[in-house]
This record gives C-alpha cells, sequence and structure tokens, in this order.
C-alpha cells in the first residue's frame, strides 16, 4: 500500500470540496514548546449563574429578559454582524473601470440569532445524551423550515417536519421580512474560540448573500456531479466506509471521519449516508442518529485530553433560497474545527506559513482518527465523580 | 460619494488578489467583550539570555553552537516542517478513479530556516532603525538569490544584487542539492501569533511545490495582466494613492495602506511603487526605502496600543524557479496581518462564521487606516523611558 509512506514523509493533500491544498508534516510534533499555553477549562460553574446573559430569567444586555426556558431559546442577536434594515447602497455606477473591479462591494442585510442547547449554565453538548440534544436539532430545523422561501424545491419535506416536530415557543423566531439567502448555524466553544460565555449555544447567521465557504463547496459539488454524475460526498463516505483509516465512528445514518484533508489537529467531518439536503431532509430516526453523532465527536473530544476541547462547529447544507439544482447538489454534513494539538494547553497556531503559504497540519488525519477512535466511552468528568 | 455609506452598513468586499469575499460590520465593535483577555507584552527582556536557543553564542535544541553573530544570523531548522530529503511517494496509479480524485497526494520537499534579525534578545523590528533593518532585508535578499534556479529569468539582477550587498557570514545558508519552487520569508511576532521565543527572527521556508496563497495570487495577477494589459497591484496602488483614505504611509519606493479587502483589523499591505518582481530588483536605495516601510508599520502598530503588537507578516513574490511569464506577473509586496482589534488584550476571533462561512470584519479598512496614520512619531516605549 504506497499511502502507507505518508506517515512518515512530508506531503500535500487535496481538498475537493474547497479545492484547495495543505501541507502535512507528519515528523513535527517532535519539536518542544516552549509557547503559549491555553487556560485548561475548570469545570466549577454553577447550574445556574444570575450573572449570565443566557440564564432563563436572566436580563440581556439591552434590557429583555430571557423566558424561563427548558432547553432551547432563541432571540435575535443583540450585537447582529448583519441587520434587516439599513441604508442602501449601490455602487457608483459612474466608477471607471478598474476602480469597479478593485474596489468592490455589496451590501448584506441578514439577521442573527443566539440559541441556547440547555437550561444549565454549565453543561456543555458533551455532557448532553442523545436525547436531550434532540430539542437542539428539532428547533435547528424549525428555524431553518421558517426562513425557507415559498417556493424552495423543499418545501413539501419542511412541512413534513413542522408537522412532526412538536413546537417550542422559545425556540422560535419570526420569518424575516425579506427573503434571505443562506443559514449558517454554528458554534464557538471555549474561550480560545473566542466565546465569551460559557452557557451552551451557538449562533445562528442568516444573509443576504451566499457565504465564501458554502459557496465554494457548492460549486466543487456541482462540477464532481456534472462530471461524474454522482454525488461528491456520497463516493467520498463510501470510499472511507471501505477505507476505515480515517473512520471515528458511524451509525445507520452519519458517518464521522478525520477527513483526508484535515487542517486543524483533530478536525472532523459529520457526513449524512443518504441524501439529506439540509435538515428538513432528516426523518425522526435521523434526527436522532444526528444527535447522536454530535455526542459522539463532543464527548471523544472532551475525552481525548481530559479537557473540555475548544472548537468551531457548523452546519453546511441547502441554501434558504435556491433553485432545484443547488437544492439537489446540497449535501448535508457539519464540520468541528478545534485547535488544541498536544494537550489540554497547547494548541497549533495557523499563523505565518499558514496565512501567507498553505495550511499546515503536524499530525496526519489518520493518526487523529485512530486516537478519536480509541476515547469512546464514558464522558472522563462522569468517572472522576 | 455613495461609497460612505460603506462606513455604516454591513457589506461584502471583494479581494481581487485571491478572488473571495469577505464581510464587514461597521457597527459592531460597540459590543461588550467578557471573552479572552490576551496576555499584554511585558517589556523586561534581557539584551541577552543565557536559555535562549537564538542568542549569540548560545547551544541549540540539537546540540550545535550559534556563532558570535551581529544582526542576522541563518540557520536550518531543528524542526523543519520540509526536508530535503525523504521516502519516495508514488501516488498508485492503480487507485481507481474516484479514489484517485478524492485521495490525492503530492510529496513536498525543501528546507526550512531561521533567521535571527539582531544579536539582542530584548528588541523588535518596532524598536529598530531603518539602518538597523537594512541588513534584515540584505540578508532576505541573499538567501532569495543562492536558491533561485540557474535559468531564473531575474539572474542578472539577482548577480548585481549580490556583488553590491556586503557578504555576511552568518546570514549565509548553503544552496539546496535539488532546485526548489518557492521561498515564503515570514514572521510570527508575539505569543498570540504562536511565536514561542521573543528573539526577534522571521522564518524562510523554501518548498518544492508552490503554495495555495501565492499560487492564487499569481493566477489572479496573470489573468488581470491577461485581459487589461497592466498589473492588478499597479492599479491598485494608483488607485489607493489617488483615494488617500487607505494609505497608512508612503515614500518615493513603497506605498502602506489597510487594503480595501482587508480581514485582520488593522492588516496593512506594503506595496512597491514601480514593477519589483522579487528582492533582488531592490537597488540599495530601494532597499533601505523598504526597510524603512517595515519600520514604519511596525512602530505605527506598537504604538497604536501601546503594546509589543503581534503580527504575522510575509513576503510575496516571484517564484524560485519559474517561467518569464511568471516573473513578469510577479508584483513585491509584503502582508501583516495583526490579531488585535481594540486593545492590548482584546483580539478578533477568526472563528465560527469566519471559518465556515465568510471571513467578519468588525471596523472598516478605512478608519483602521486613519488610526494608524495618525501614530506615527517616536516609538511609546522611548517616551516612557
Ligand atoms: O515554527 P514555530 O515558530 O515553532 O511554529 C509556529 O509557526 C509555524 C509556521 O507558521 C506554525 O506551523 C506553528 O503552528 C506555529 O506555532
Ligand atoms: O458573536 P460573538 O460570540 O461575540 O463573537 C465570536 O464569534 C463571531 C462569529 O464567528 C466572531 O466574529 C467573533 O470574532 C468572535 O469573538
Amino acid at each position: 500500500m504506497p499511502d502507507q509512506v505518508l506517515d512518515d514523509i512530508s506531503h500535500r493533500r487535496y481538498n475537493p470540496l474547497t479545492g484547495s491544498w495543505l501541507l502535512v508534516s507528519p515528523h513535527r510534533t517532535k519539536r518542544p514548546w516552549q509557547g503559549q499555553q491555553e487556560a485548561p477549562s475548570k469545570n466549577e460553574l454553577p447550574e445556574y449563574d444570575p450573572k449570565c446573559y443566557l440564564c432563563p430569567g436572566n436580563k440581556r444586555a439591552q434590557g429583555d429578559s430571557n423566558p424561563e426556558y427548558q432547553n432551547t431559546f432563541a432571540f435575535v442577536n443583540d450585537y447582529s454582524a448583519v441587520k434587516e434594515e439599513q441604508q442602501e447602497y449601490r455602487p457608483d455606477a459612474s466608477k471607471e473601470d478598474i476602480a469597479a473591479f478593485l474596489l468592490q462591494a455589496q451590501p448584506v442585510t441578514g439577521r442573527c440569532y443566539v440559541l441556547t442547547f440547555s437550561a444549565k449554565h454549565h453543561v456543555t453538548l458533551a455532557d448532553m445524551t442523545a436525547q436531550e440534544i434532540l430539542p437542539v436539532i428539532q428547533t435547528w430545523t424549525r428555524i431553518y423550515a421558517s426562513h425557507m422561501s415559498s417556493s424552495h424545491p423543499l418545501k413539501a419535506q419542511a412541512e413534513e417536519a413542522l408537522s412532526r416536530i412538536p413546537p417550542n415557543p422559545d425556540g422560535e423566531v419570526s420569518r424575516p421580512e425579506h427573503q434571505l439567502r443562506f443559514m449558517q448555524i454554528f458554534e464557538n466553544k471555549g474561550a480560545a474560540m473566542g466565546c465569551s460565555n460559557p452557557h451552551p449555544h451557538c449562533q445562528i447567521w442568516t444573509t443576504s448573500t451566499m457565504p465564501e465557504e458554502p459557496g465554494k463547496e457548492l460549486a466543487h459539488m456541482t462540477k464532481y456531479r456534472e462530471e461524474r454524475g454522482r454525488h461528491l460526498l456520497e463516493d467520498y463516505a463510501k470510499l472511507e466506509m471501505e477505507k476505515a483509516e480515517r473512520v471515528v465512528w458511524q451509525n445507520d445514518s452519519f458517518l464521522v471521519v478525520c477527513p483526508w484533508w484535515a487542517v486543524w489537529p483533530f478536525e472532523v467531518l459529520v457526513i449524512a449516508k443518504r441524501h439529506v439536503r439540509a435538515l428538513v431532509d432528516l426523518s425522526d430516526e435521523e434526527r436522532l442518529q444526528f444527535a447522536e453523532a454530535v455526542q459522539e465527536v463532543t464527548r471523544r473530544y472532551d475525552n481525548l485530553f481530559e479537557t473540555s476541547f475548544p472548537y468551531s462547529s457548523g452546519i453546511h447544507q441547502a441554501p434558504l433560497d435556491c433553485t432545484e439544482e443547488e437544492a439537489e447538489t446540497s449535501w448535508f454534513h457539519m464540520h468541528f474545527y478545534p485547535p488544541l494539538l498536544r494537550s489540554a494547553t497547547v494548541r497549533k497556531f495557523l499563523v505565518g506559513f499558514e496565512l501567507l503559504a498553505e495550511p499546515q497540519r503536524d499530525i496526519t488525519p489518520e493518526q487523529a482518527a485512530a486516537r478519536l477512535r480509541n476515547c469512546g466511552g464514558q464522558l472522563y468528568r462522569k468517572l472522576l465523580n
């Protein structure tokens, strides 16, 4: 097997979802580390923190009070990066050609939400059971469904999903007045990933424009489908199941791998095994299986270095407003980008060479997958108590 | 002027060098920050640290001793990300088509150097004068020249440069046996940018492959030149000099701007005003003017929040091994990517939305440029003493 040699030599790998390369230097973890140490996570948080702006019943920055919610609670971010209403901007049509090309701008409108995962201040997804994560998936699905365009190709699926998921008034948000193009659901977990409040929550940013990353992925998946008549992530998931070396975990509906092209040390990709285009395509059973996959990833992360593992994660799926073709090309998946490399306190910095030249990683995805495969079992914190 | 409205509304801007978009949310700096604080830099370093592996005369990790060098000292990184010799890798030609596409790898060889800026442990580029930075530029030029292919289109320029720059035995490195494709000179400064030793230094990674970022830039510059018959950065520099609002500083040879498409809060681009393709194209006077530009940027950074400002920076120029066409299309420039946003301790995190969807910034490049324009003058530390 000629690929075995990649365990020992420097090489580049190709990311077919984005069309970009990264550098892999497997021997490099041996260098001593004398740089910045991350603060190891203390787990001495109270179940309820009177000063937390996300805990049930508490007041937020702009004066609103949170309801006494049970699990999920959604509200419009008090400091949204995009807004529904703003002054109009139309690029100066009289601009000369060069300036029009070199100084290009487009207005972006939209709405940003914050969504809690639990009423409890001190838990994380890793502490929650799949059954407890299920309401999060249900709320994501309802919010996604409520923002789809009226002519969306998955409208029937959305109605079916809405009819099956019990409504949760605290997790409902109103439909924005103008139709938006894309919804990015993401979580920043841990201070190392810019999270400023440990209360378990994610953000949902909806925008009038298609953002760069999902746009690139859609373009590459479209090209693959045109050229091969199959889905990129369908073929990729099959291939990984055959090879097994990058598989971390799987159930009937979802495959968890350290992708061939992973940039972050323990980067993980959760891929739907069948053609799920968006959250609204999931059956009741699949929603639970997705919750299970999220649980497995986050618990394994925490077990790896026995710490509350920081990461950013996010879901890629069909746009909110899209053509039949775009919906058909979309393949539901979730990325996890965690920064830790060697221990609870030593992270990988994606800096100089990575920013100026090319992303670079120090362990192979195969090595990362082997380690994550081996740290299932009970959450380490539960064993300590 | 219709662009004025961009000061107040959310919008996207286009980066013509890489062909990608970013989100700008000017109103967003108002939100309170309760997250991670960076450690403010203490400046209590000694001029010589007996434990530093970069100080003159000291021992390094693998036992070699540093010479009693004067300013620059270059050596092969003891923990290089790429090496000159390694086992061969040839992708399995019998791989079926799908696997060959989805699991692509290429071997990468090369050599990585560390290069000090000064014999003094406790200085940074901001503390050094342009005259003191000049030997750094000279060493970069000599190292670049010594790695160029024998048929390089700028060979005559290299010989001219070598004949004018006094040799410095401590800054010399031998020529690798195999011709390499690209040289990335970069600095990671400060613990926040993954730097593990405050002794002023940069790294130089040379690789057999063209890395992603300079590759993307070259492709976009090529396209621009084909379509318009001029150079992208030539037109851009002219445009910015006319507009003035993003200009931080300039001398006869170099323009310093916060580029229209800046991602990092105080990102800066240093652009050669005339068609300089690589370091070897610079005249004696231009080398000094480049040193001056680097000095201006780093001193202004430190003055901005009165701290030793962290950043990653790097030079983009013609590849080491390239066609006439590639050399002609290259336009010498230097990027600075600094993470601080609001103060010495509050940085911008490029995390969830940025990684999953699209880079997002909170102040406009015009606001950033105005602030950097206004913090020239003496280095704040000198005024304190
Ligand atoms: O080589 P250093 O300084 O030890 O390491 C630093 O710079 C490298 C190149 O940008 C990165 O890959 C490392 O993550 C970073 O910590
Ligand atoms: O919105 P938050 O949690 O305050 O902010 C965090 O996530 C955002 C979205 O990824 C980033 O733009 C911010 O830099 C980060 O600190």
